[in-house]
């Protein structure tokens, strides 16, 4: 039997330390549940000279991946450097060489999933990408494995720690969302460049593999229907709260038959729906299942130690296999990649539900006919109304909820009220989401 | 290559019938899933007759179990009959013919999951158990392959689906205890005989397994403090939500170096604590790790379907295993049964905590000087009272919440309480739950 399990670390950052850490405080502990030691014994990153608080042997941190990548004794990758160029040669070239690979880059899988699970699969060898969705959470590992019985028909959470935490405090503690964001950046909860996070981007890769996973369906990465937070503020906040609501940043995909409605989005939820209590760092995915009907799966979703613990949680069940000689006992998705489906989105304007219209209004005879009217005749019927003071001057906030209307006849109405004299700027529009049970 | 895996069934009660359905529901995605397909070719039953409203190929359905247990044609048995004699010898039986098993036999489990772990070990055969905790919940498989690198301090929640039932039905609707149980009985919510449930001996067995798998300890079942739910009263309904509360029968234990804390109990939760919107038959886990901190797993903890995709999902893993020749990749308890550890527990009585009291008192003068000098006396120092008019004739309900108390000192605080002459009948003691973060 093998003496132990060579790993190779590329990328030593914030993630990458963690790996080190739980890696050197647990060793035993890894030792006895995978049978032999697993050994991390070179770590590439551009830069050598930090200090990041870990001890490191000597030898061990090089300039270049290229001693990872082409040592013949390196049993298994872990790719924490990110990026979808170099970071994909990298792989395929891991896998070519009888690699596993063990990666957070969830970019990368929503991307280029296809061709990456295609390769591992051909290869015979293993890639585990349980960091990539919802930190330390078990998510990918649930689907791909204890749920494999089991029929999906949604599955939808909060998958992005920045924009749930910069929600969370704007409603706890008030701000504007600039502030909220430039405190958690000064905070290290935010990145130097936050669009990826605040923007959907990256709560939209998530859902992209979450689909793969859940449904044995593909759609491309630019069918997400994505909207970030950044329009979000403290009126919303107030009223969401009026209304019984908090504002949360989802991520949504729901089974229709052959067809797949996925979408990223800030949205109301009812304050005690499960998901409403969900704060801060953590993330909480829901599925909903035919069998097993509603699961949640909640912890915190990003981080240095929470997401560590996935990469290990990936690199002892890789090391058991490889031990076993049974690397391929599960394919990358659980089922064959040939198996997955191409599946047909739900255009976002296809989509029906219930909303939340935000607008400035000019103090004026007739302003409230002119937009409920303009509502009537795109076809959307108004649930209630709310009118605010004369906050700005000479005009007031006015925030509408709608009766369950089509997203294409609610585009119409509110391209026609942005148009008239009376209504100052754009109006915002959030989706009230009631019908997801948690 | 095999051709298929066959597998057996012994009791053919409604879990049972679950996995006979979903089965053949998913058969297509199952055989995608594993490589072959997986076929129940046998199932044992003392009840051959009863239309359980699936359909069976003739000579499937057999009144005795040898027939399955001596065909060497099959692969894997499914315990579902229960109980803790006859069970435990066909499952080492099975065992020792190398044929792997599947069960939701938590009672056997944790009485003798010493010796069944150890014999699956030695025989290299596999044991699937996930349906015996938390339902179709991942909660097994999480601890023991997903956290295997982390390392835990606390596993807790809700953990019997019936006692959360009838504690929430309680508090929605009202309705003692007696007459709600009735009502969860003639639903099929409840058994026939609920002690089991309703004492909290299931909550016992499954936080005993809980223990082995978060901590690598072992206590005695005996070693679990384990109190149920007979005593609630609306009262203590009322007066929790007046104290921000909400009553919650939950399983505990809590790791103090090597020392286990271990109990089973009704206790208050505060309202907004992840536990406390836990309702009906749900099930809940939270998990307090060193690098995953908190995290927490939530579904239906019981039924026909969500407990039959757990034992589907370990069919499936222990035929992949057996395909690829890699059976005993994973331990039992995902490390050696050989490098379990026994720990001491810690006596209930040692445990501290803040508690509620609540007594039915004489309406006479001096009455609560009486007690109030027994609590100090006691050592027990008090942090509220609240009294409720005289609803009995000369009495009125009265309830105390502690500070932070020795359970040791409560308990005699309680007993010299019981012996005045004003106090009627036994004081009602509960815990108050405010320091298990969720």
């Amino acid at each position: 039997m093998q003496r132990a399990i060579r790993v190779g670390l590329i990328g030593f950052g914030t993630i990458g330390t963690g790996v080190v850490k739980l890696l050197k405080r647990n060793r035993e502990q890894i030792r006895d549940r995978v049978g032999v030691p697993v050994d991390l014994v070179r770590i590439a990153d551009i830069d050598t000279k930090r200090d990041r608080g870990v001890r490191l042997a000597k030898g061990v941190l090089v300039g270049d991946a290229r001693k990872v990548l082409d040592d013949p004794s390196i049993d298994i990758v872990i790719e924490l450097m990110g990026g979808t160029g170099l970071a994909r040669r990298f792989m395929l070239e891991a896998f070519k060489a009888k690699k596993d690979v063990v990666t957070a880059n969830k970019a990368l899988l929503a991307h280029h999933g296809d061709e990456i699970f295609a390769q591992a699969e051909k290869s015979l060898v293993e890639i585990g990408y349980e960091a990539s969705v919802g930190g330390g959470i078990p998510i990918i590992r649930t689907l791909r494995e204890a749920l494999g019985g089991d029929r999906h028909q949604a599955v939808f959470g909060i998958v992005n720690g920045t924009t749930n935490y910069i929600l969370s405090r704007m409603s706890q503690e008030g701000g504007d969302f600039q502030t909220v964001l430039a405190e958690a950046q000064a905070d290290g909860l935010a990145e130097a460049d936050p669009s990826f996070d605040v923007d959907g981007v990256d709560a939209a890769h998530k859902l992209t593999l979450l689909i793969q996973l859940a449904f044995g369906r593909k759609i491309g990465f630019d069918d997400v229907s994505t909207e970030g937070i950044r329009k979000i503020t403290q009126d919303d906040i107030a009223f969401a709260a009026e209304f019984g609501f908090v504002l949360k940043h989802l991520a949504v995909a729901v089974r229709h038959g052959d067809r797949i409605e996925a979408r990223v989005h800030p949205a109301m939820v009812p304050r005690d729906h499960a998901l409403g209590g969900i704060n801060g760092a953590l993330n909480a995915i829901v599925l909903q299942s035919e069998a097993l009907e509603s699961s949640m799966y909640v912890g915190l979703g990003a981080g240095m130690m929470p997401t560590a613990t996935a990469v290990v949680g990936d690199l002892m069940e890789i090391a058991r296999n490889r031990l076993h000689g049974c690397r391929g006992r599960v394919a990358p998705l659980g089922f064959p990649v040939a198996s997955l489906v191409k599946a047909k989105p739900i255009a976002a304007a296809d989509a029906e539900g219930t909303y939340y219209l935000r607008m400035q209004v000019a103090d004026k005879p007739g302003a409230l006919s002119h937009i409920t009217g303009a509502m009537g005749r795109a076809g959307v019927s108004i649930a209630s109304m709310v009118q605010r003071g004369q906050k700005r001057r000479g005009s007031a906030t006015v925030v509408f909820r709608t009766h369950r209307a089509n997203h294409r006849a609610l585009n119409k109405a509110v391209t026609a009220i942005d148009k008239l004299a009376t209504v100052r700027g754009k109006s915002v529009v959030l989706r009230i989401e009631e019908s997801l049970s948690g």
